[in-house]
């Protein structure tokens, strides 16, 4: 019935029905803008960094295009790691090294950036592919790993040491983690390396946050001092209970996420301060900021040895005056009716029992210890043993 | 040489692999979750709003379901109103309307949201359908023009009237635009319609920006005092050149979208302090906040006829204690070593030679009038004329 004609010339119709559905498969997955050798900074609607290049003639950045020269590592790429690294590969960053080894689920579909029908595949996967496709110019480098385990972690220090551009260690690393070993893990790692990070941490209950500048033998590291965060005026036994997942907002999650980021854009590009510690309660839309010297009685003996190599290269180099006044806001009457709102939460550091420093009002620490009965005294020097006490409590939590 | 049986056969080879790359395409572009009926709290991974009903455990929220029942509108889908819409619709609000008239361009792509394959689409295109993907249970309306133009404004009037769920006024419009004209036109129509809503802003040098509620008759509206941003200490003659093309980063914008949703969700649902007016200066890490009435003399007349039934209402309401106290953040010496670090920025309001209101310190005025120089004084008061006269100038803008 069918001729042999007819059958061939259904057989070039679908060839070409296949071409044209593979093409456009092609387009929508592959659909990259060619690299960009230079940055430039014309004002065409075709350059994507035409607004990021504006930053020099507007005088807040001298030399833009120097941020392909830098590399920066995020660990943990979740609510505030994933838009860590869109942000940094929109400002296009030489290298981005991603690390985490959980997979998406629909459950963080509440935070920024993945998409329900990545569900099922790693985060560092799933991110590499959208991030590539924003911006080609960016290298990426993924280890689906958790970095606490041994051989992950030496592995994680050959990377962070080799892993820059050329081979160089990496310019930053960034702790998007959301828990105690993880972090941790990057201290140990960074302390050993004199390799300079940042923190960042959001709270179970999802109304407050922080970032953290941490410069081995500079400030406190992560073993110096209980790990600082926002008091964000909650009942902490509603928070602390058993089994009860930790919420999450797209909002604190984004505002932390940015404040890193400029963070980081401040710190590589030098411009604007860059922040030590500064932190965000929402519910009272407070942000408290400070500064924390390393403690010398630091148990992390690399931590005490980067001390000793800093104060070295201090005594080396002419003395800087460091401003460290802070002026207050003022209340002031006005014909207009403005009005300053309260914005201070109170501080509720009442329920520590350990050697826990003064903090400024609305910061509290992240651990606090139980009240020791019957625990038999060393003969170690009280303070010091009962620091120690709360370090080694901390790391078994 | 070829029978017919092997171009059957090879017909069915093709078709087979036609049905897969449609199958593949398909599943590509329209991977939606299914619809979700009603929000359920349950710890699964596969639940995309666990970590949000969350909340309510969490004690922050008592009622998070609720947020189904809301709708926003949307005014500017660009770097801060698409990273907006992107969170509201996380959080799963039950509707959007989005509004702007612009086309998605590689020049974008150095802030948050859209990616290089939508350039050409309208950004209300582009951004429904990457919404959608993300959250297939919030309803959306979108409108690709500008609400400045007579027929646009009368339509939009309609929409935000109208356009929420079951046919009520939306529950809050969104100012995320980049020009004076689009926030008068809000301005406009929310002190017809008795509309609250929210303002946000960043400066053209990317470096600060700020959220501010109003509430029509309550607080101060856009006509009522020149519109207010946070300092950036960066030299104006730099910043106001012709022709000079804006700078933008993901960061600050991405900092004043999470801080604005954060206001929404706390003023829809019900938690912690809503802010009147918060700035955030990104140099410094300072972030002032503050409250402004009405101003009796607002040229508007709508407002001053919002004022007069706002003081009705309060009149006949038993009275309420308003807290108006600030707390000082107190520098305190300690033996960890903690030191606060320098967060205010000066103020630069000297230049302004109108009736400048007295601001907080880092806070200035968007625009100042240039010295009346032979300009002839009217018979009327003095103190309003000048501001008159400022008004109609930024009008003019």
């Amino acid at each position: 019935m069918t001729t042999v004609e007819e059958l061939r010339l259904r057989i070039r119709e679908l060839e070409n029905e296949l071409i044209k559905s593979k093409q456009k498969q092609s387009d929508a997955e592959h659909h990259l803008r060619p690299k960009i050798d230079k940055m430039s900074a014309e004002v065409v609607d075709s350059n994507p960094y035409s607004r990021l290049m504006a930053l020099k003639r507007m005088g807040i950045v001298q030399d833009y295009e120097r941020i392909r020269s830098y590399s920066v590592a995020v660990v943990g790429v979740g609510g505030v790691g994933s838009v860590t690294a869109e942000m940094l590969t929109r400002c296009g960053i030489g290298k981005l090294l991603l690390f985490d080894y959980d997979k998406v689920e629909l459950a963080n579909m509440n935070r920024l950036f993945f998409q329900p029908h990545q569900a099922g595949l790693s985060k560092v996967q799933a991110a590499e592919h959208t991030l590539r496709n924003i911006n080609p110019d960016v290298a990426f480098e993924t280890h689906n790993y958790n970095i606490t385990t041994m051989d992950n972690f030496t592995h994680f220090m050959e990377r962070i040491s080799h892993g820059g551009l050329e081979g160089k260690p990496v310019d930053l690393i960034l702790s998007c983690v959301d828990n105690f070993e993880a972090r941790m893990a990057i201290n140990t790692a960074c302390n050993e390396l004199g390799q300079t990070w940042m923190e960042s941490g959001v709270s179970e209950n999802a109304v407050s946050g922080h970032i953290q500048l941490i410069i081995p033998g500079e400030t406190a590291c992560f073993a110096c001092a209980p790990p600082l965060v926002v008091a964000a005026n909650i009942d902490e036994k509603t928070l602390k209970k058993d089994g009860v997942c930790a919420a999450s907002l797209p909002t604190t999650m984004g505002v932390v996420a940015g404040l890193l980021v400029q963070n980081v854009l401040k710190y590589l590009l030098g411009f604007g301060t860059v922040s030590y510690y500064l932190g965000y309660n929402a519910m009272q839309d407070f942000f408290p900021s400070m500064a924390m010297k390393a403690n010398p009685q630091c148990d992390n003996a690399h931590c005490r040895r980067q001390q000793e190599e800093y104060k070295k290269k201090e005594a080396e180099q002419p003395k800087q005056e460091v401003v460290e006044e802070e002026e207050e806001v003022v209340h002031e009457d006005n014909e207009w009716g403005i009005e300053l709102v309260s914005e201070v939460s109170e501080a509720e550091l009442q329920d520590a029992s350990g050697p826990v420093p003064d903090l400024p009002e609305g910061i509290n620490v992240a651990y606090t210890i139980p009240k020791k009965d019957g625990v038999s005294g060393d003969t170690v020097e009280e303070t010091e043993q009962s620091l120690e006490e709360l370090m080694a409590q901390m790391k078994n939590m």
